[in-house]
């Protein structure tokens, strides 16, 4: 009797909704391959930490090699994908073929700037470890050329952080910044007077945290206003040209520093596969998260375009990529024991977002909570999902000393 | 009566010299500004640590503003000298003039390579958390494309690690590389053969170590040896292509990576002084560590030419800046006071070096120590040394960490 090899499944990403599929078939008799551009997982939602010296890089990114280093069944392989053959199977990378059994699509998302280009270009983003730092490296910047500037309206300009956008990353990032500047910076730069700094938060719509409830949305808008961000909603931004920015209705605002928290889309390899795509370049998917007319091939995260019972499509959280991995990890298995797919259905695990020390946002089982109650949730729930238990120590220790000191360790600028 | 503007101090230079004259006056009642190129000090003995993948660029870089957060007679600016003027008693540099009453040069040394572009052009140095971060991520990038190369001896050429210099920082790196390859990488890869891997160390002389007892240049040997260093002595290298290395007798050895530890010089700023220099570009200086015909002037540390009793020059060591700046501190309060200004004498402190885990060579109060003993003082003595106390609990958390579980947590390979 001949042995029939194991089923391959070629995983493309090691962002959240690809380490979930791959641990999820941790136990599973088959052969798994994970690829990456980078070869470390990033833990995105504290990218912004990195951007306001809270975090140093190595704390919220893990070797893709250490998480698996255990799981027998799995290879991983840096490098970025060419082409996929979906006919014949097989994702050309590294100037090799990788032929699959069946594929998991799990590429993530990018920056949208919506076709701005003078935005693009000179503003800072929190997409990945080199964005974030050169943020960092930006931020810390400004306040060291203002601390020997002489002509008040060009410090002015230094002093003046815009971020844009009103969910959550653009909210936590104006929260963190303006406590970092008040309770660190302000130490840092004593000569300088801290009127001259302005953290600004613009929202296009008239409220901020998206789609949650009202009393949310308030309650975010009044601890922001009480850690000194200036908050501009229904403004819509126009252009950047890296010293002053132009809203929607003309306005200008001198200010040297731009960050864009306002938009994602699909990643950009969801653009060259040649297949249907709906809004943000997502991939449509069906019911089941396989591609149409692929059924050995699965889209899930960012890249996935899914509609809720609402005709509304899922945002490109966290959460949902793992719950899809979930359902993804499932129809794999079914269809190696000849069953049919089930559909994915998503349970929407709340809402948590920091604004700066002792003070957050949440949403759990139907609850709405705020202030400090919120930031003990807030700090427990991110320090336990953060991979590797040194890492968790060592953010712990890291926030803990910042708490009790007001310091922040990583104000470093270094060369981009 | 009128009072008397306070004497200013003008310090340049955030390293081991500068930053230990600027804490010795720090209740003296005077001005100081201390400048530098980065906005942070860097704790350079640990710099190939970073390199290893063994530490993060912020457990060894510390905010100068953060070191001087409550020393109310310093200021602090970033920013890189153009020029001094010793006659009109000023230094230029961003844009505006600094004039100074007593002026201490501690602008620290460069990589030296004697004039050999190749390998200035191709391989890694270990002198500032950019070209650190850029080894690592170099060396962890060599294992990635080693780990998908079929060819044998491109593989090889990808995994042999050749370091050059035999003092104390190449001992180090070569010892701390070998064993990131035998505990760590080797778990991560574990389908390359090890057999395929190298790890070079270079030295022109017939010793390791330099000028020290041959006691420990025989230990250090030994213990590299038992690493699995290959270390070849007497040995010159003639260029580097970034493919193969070239030794003096013509011998080609394929290897991608080649890191020089072999040469330091004083600093280009020292080059542009109109001043007369010495070996290595270094400033000659009075007994009394003043510049001849400016007795308002000290140079200390790497960019200082001082003999010992010997007629030789002291090593670019930063215990000799920072007794330089003991020095120098008490002669400028003695100029103010009207007193004649002291010399200068080293008391050589010993030698300090590890060999990877559990393994190090010390020279203290005339005597050796070898192996584990050296190791822990190594350990204890450099955790000390460490600014701030974070970070010396964070270091020594990743160390506790690294030595039990034989883990290395900073392999990322970020973009450069």
């Amino acid at each position: 009797m001949i042995k029939k090899a194991p089923p391959h499944i070629l995983i493309i990403g090691a962002g959240f909704g690809g380490l979930e599929t791959a641990r999820r078939l941790a136990k599973a008799p088959l052969q798994i391959t994970l690829i990456d551009k980078r070869n470390y997982h990033l833990f995105q939602p504290l990218l912004y930490q990195i951007a306001i010296a809270g975090l140093t890089p190595s704390q919220i990114a893990y070797p893709v090699r250490s998480i698996f280093r255990n799981q027998k069944n799995l290879t991983f392989q840096q490098g970025e994908v060419e082409q996929i053959n979906f006919e014949k199977r097989y994702v050309k990378m590294n100037g090799s073929l990788i032929a699959y059994d069946y594929l998991v699509i799990a590429s993530g998302g990018q920056t949208n700037y919506f076709g701005l280009d003078s935005i693009q270009e000179n503003s800072h983003e929190l997409k990945n470890i080199e964005s974030a730092v050169a943020a960092r490296n930006h931020l810390l910047s400004m306040f060291e050329l203002a601390s020997r500037e002489a002509d008040p309206e060009k410090r002015r300009a230094m002093l003046t952080f815009v971020i844009v956008g009103g969910g959550p990353t653009g909210v936590e990032t104006a929260g963190a910044l303006a406590e970092l500047i008040r309770l660190v910076l302000s130490r840092d730069y004593s000569q300088l007077d801290l009127r001259d700094v302005q953290v600004l938060l613009l929202e296009a719509t008239d409220h901020l945290m998206g789609n949650y409830p009202a009393e949310l949305s308030n309650a975010t808008f009044e601890l922001l206003r009480r850690k000194n961000v200036e908050i501009l909603l229904s403004t819509r931004l126009a252009g950047y040209d890296g010293s002053r920015i132009t809203l929607g209705d003309g306005t200008q605002i001198p200010a040297r520093t731009l960050i864009w928290t306002a938009g994602v889309k699909a990643s950009e390899l969801a653009d060259k596969l040649g297949v249907d795509q709906a809004g943000l370049g997502r991939i449509k998917v069906e019911e089941t998260l396989q591609l149409p007319g692929h059924p050995e091939v699965y889209i899930i995260g960012d890249s996935a375009y899914f509609e809720d019972g609402h005709g509304q499509p899922l945002p490109m959280l966290a959460t949902v990529a793992q719950q899809e991995a979930a359902t993804t990890v499932k129809n794999i298995q079914r269809s190696i024991q000849g069953l049919a797919p089930i559909s994915f259905r998503y349970k929407d695990p709340g809402l948590l977002a920091t604004i700066g020390r002792n003070a957050a946002v949440a949403r759990i089982a139907g609850l709405s909570f705020s202030g400090f109650p919120a930031w003990v949730i807030w700090v427990v729930l991110h320090i336990y999902r953060l991979i590797g238990f040194r890492n968790r120590l060592l953010v712990l220790i890291n926030w803990a000393w910042d708490y009790v000191f007001y310091d922040s360790q990583v104000r470093l600028i270094t060369a981009e």
